[in-house]
């Protein structure tokens, strides 16, 4: 499974207008608490993957998930290989992943809210300490279908009104490092 | 949470007519397949510690557990520190702990009937390779409570007509290792 995604920031307004012109449909609203770890082995940043316990609240209450994300296959789109699976007890995972070493090296919060169009989830999300963005994601089987995929996200942020060159790279995370906000030195993987 | 565990190789006849006569509850049969890894970062067989998924199958279907088991409180009773969550997925969480760079060392699987009595566990187990055991465990809050949980177990072996100087303090993954079927060093903690 290959995640493409692209995102950048954007005042969230004129967006949800555009969003509802072309018949997207909001699907959830979810607060989302995730603390990466770094590895005891290894430099996460410099291998650029990410391990992460998520903890999500919504309507329906928390739902808790073990996230390993491998390096990029595609720099541009930031396409990696993911593996995720809800746990059923966050504390007990945050335990285990303690307990094998890995340390808590940063925490992100942010408010998400999700509409699905055309075979992409666009997702509004409010950053605690960074600001309002917009993100276009879609999945593919493989790494050959990465690049139409990619090229669907960047038409679909076009009609959302938006330049998809302002597309940024940098995780929420690493941009919560850069403005001072987070104290790990972690990048692209933690998003 | 202090796990506290004995058991000992026995033929499960004479054992089942001793629970039945002490009324004890049977209340599940379940079959176990336990893959243990070996870290990238530490020696589990020198630090005395344990990280495993377990697929577990009974009448309800499959349940995926991972366990992170710290290293030994008390080694008479082989007491340690656990933390185990259920996981949706099994094959995700397989290539998470892949991913993070841990590897399959060995597995193992096991027909386990459980019962219940005066606050313990009664385990009757089949080892692929291995053969019968019994196994009474319990769980205390403190390891002040250690001692007298320990002794508690061995009177109930003794009443169950075994003899708890026959407590194995090797796991089943040891135990398949001596015996040649594992191919990994694994010791204790891999129970």
């Amino acid at each position: 499974m290959y995640e493409v995604e692209l995102k950048l920031p954007a005042d969230h307004d004129a967006v949800r207008e555009r969003l509802a012109a072309l018949g997207a449909r909001e699907v959830r609203t979810a607060t989302q608490r995730d603390t990466y770890y770094d590895a005891p082995h290894r430099d996460f940043a410099a291998t650029d993957e990410a391990f992460r316990l998520r903890e999500e609240t919504d309507d329906g209450g928390t739902v808790s998930k073990l996230t390993y994300k491998g390096p990029l296959v595609d720099a541009e789109s930031k396409t990696r290989e993911e593996h995720e699976t809800a746990v059923a007890d966050g504390d007990a995972a945050r335990a285990i992943a303690e307990g094998l070493g890995f340390e808590p090296a940063a925490v992100v919060e942010k408010e998400r809210v999700f509409y699905e169009t055309d075979g992409f989830v666009v997702t509004l999300d409010t950053v605690t300490g960074l600001g309002t963005f917009v993100e276009a994601e879609t999945e593919v089987g493989t790494e050959a279908e990465v690049p139409a995929a990619r090229d669907r996200a960047r038409e679909l942020l076009a009609d959302l009104g938006l330049d998809p060159e302002e597309n940024v790279r940098t995780s929420y995370l690493g941009l919560l490092f850069e403005a001072g906000a987070a104290t790990a030195a972690e990048t692209d993987a933690s998003e």
